[in-house]
């Protein structure tokens, strides 16, 4: 059974064609304040909840939804997170600085038993959840959409911390797939170069976690244009765009996609046949 | 050593004339992530938050300034929270509804061994912070900023449940106190009565822990004003003000003041004093 989340209201649709959801009542009081309330009973929910602006919305949200589903006396509840927020503070870079997703991670802990995140930034911080944690991957859903597209391309990952990303599509598809090496070259430029692949007359798909002022995708797209490359995709699990960066990219490139993690104008790929494994 | 969250910042500069004051970064991503850094040692830390709107984003940034200063080594962490966001959502009114307040306190004791709140809604919900939790009162600030203006004035509650906040008032002062009683006449009014008190010819303090629209304050002004009250002055601690509510009962009465654990334009009574005692 089904519990939809503020966030994750663009995926309702396409989840109650296939599987019970659970009426909630989610508003807001005038100073601000959340008020949720779950019209439903049951043994197990699945909340759905992604977390992208407003993200401490979405977060203190999910909390509440948790402690009304446990007051209605639900046994286990499972977390599904399309785009989980703080993800990427998953280190200290400089002193006095907190590990933003531990904090995060211990706080969805103190109501769900297991969590379900899409394409987690640093897969290792999932074990900063009390209960089982688990990392569901896009490959599937992004290789089914790209596979005639694509035809008889390649798969690039935008640097070699990506290359699983890169290879995990190229494998369903039965593809050759490969990774740019950067080099800077000066403070401010960083020189890509693909690394022990032969482009030319090839249609490219770009693959990476987020896409956010698009500028390594366009400067990638370029390069490959110039080796020769025929048509070039790109393609990205979360589209955490800055200003402008879906026209600046879409200018690059043959097509820009994400999926619907986040609701944007290009979220052209649904995660939903994934959340309906869980 | 006390931290400054950015919603006790109109709380720093009387905070720091009296003791130390750690600097912090607290900034925005682009995408609206919370970024943080402390930048003291220590061993004990007092984080000092208020969590009026954006209530949400003021409680994800307590728990990033815990994992911090936990990161950091500080071994005792103690939380001081001028208004608490959610304490008025304390219990089930309709089935499906969370105890929000529950999952709050919950939350924040992932971090903090001590919760200090000023003048919490129902006093009961302390208990489910995990560790020692206490309300503080305003009393004494708000006695002493009325003392000369009261004169040998009385100390009214706008209702019996307030009684105790009007007593404690009334008793450093030294002065009468009572209640009104409210009665639903019809299904849209409440006829108010002043219980076993005269007020003719005296000044009268009424006091709440909150006003959002302040109907209830402007009817029971009107009301003393009738029975031939002198001065009548209103005070809140927690001036959670609907729009048009400060004018609103500005005009109904001789003075409007809050204390400052919400910053307004009538917040003319600080809690600092009672900050620094914890």
């Amino acid at each position: 059974m089904f519990v939809i989340g503020s966030g994750a209201l663009h995926l309702k649709g396409e989840i109650s064609e296939k599987a019970d959801v659970v009426e909630v009542e989610i508003k807001k009081f005038p100073d601000g304040e959340k008020y949720v309330r779950v019209l439903g009973e049951g043994e197990e929910a699945i909340v759905v909840q992604s977390m992208y602006h407003p993200q401490d919305e979405h977060l203190i949200e999910v909390l509440l939804l948790g402690d009304a589903l446990r007051e209605k006396g639900f046994r286990r509840l499972k977390l599904v997170v399309p785009y989980l927020a703080y993800s990427r503070q998953d280190r200290v870079t400089k002193e006095g600085e907190p590990v933003s997703i531990r904090a995060i991670m211990r706080m969805l802990g103190l109501y769900y038993d297991e969590l379900y995140v899409f394409d987690i930034h640093n897969p290792k911080t999932l074990g900063f959840f009390p209960g089982k944690a688990y990392n569901i991957s896009p490959a599937r859903v992004i290789a089914e959409y790209f596979r005639e597209k694509l035809g008889e391309g390649i798969v690039m990952a935008p640097d070699k911390g990506a290359l699983e990303r890169a290879r995990s599509v190229a494998e369903i598809l039965g593809l050759e797939y490969s990774h740019f090496e950067k080099k800077r070259i000066s403070p401010t430029e960083v020189q890509m170069t693909p690394v022990d692949v032969d482009v030319k007359g090839k249609n490219v798909l770009i693959v990476d976690d987020i896409i956010s002022t698009g500028g390594t995708m366009i400067k990638a797209a370029n390069l490959l244009r110039e080796l020769g490359a025929e048509k070039i995709f790109v393609v990205a699990t979360h589209g955490v765009f800055a200003e402008g960066a879906i026209e600046r990219v879409s200018k690059a490139v043959d097509e820009l996609a994400v999926t619907n993690t986040i609701p944007t104008p290009v979220s052209k790929i649904s995660i939903v046949p994934e959340i309906l494994n869980v």
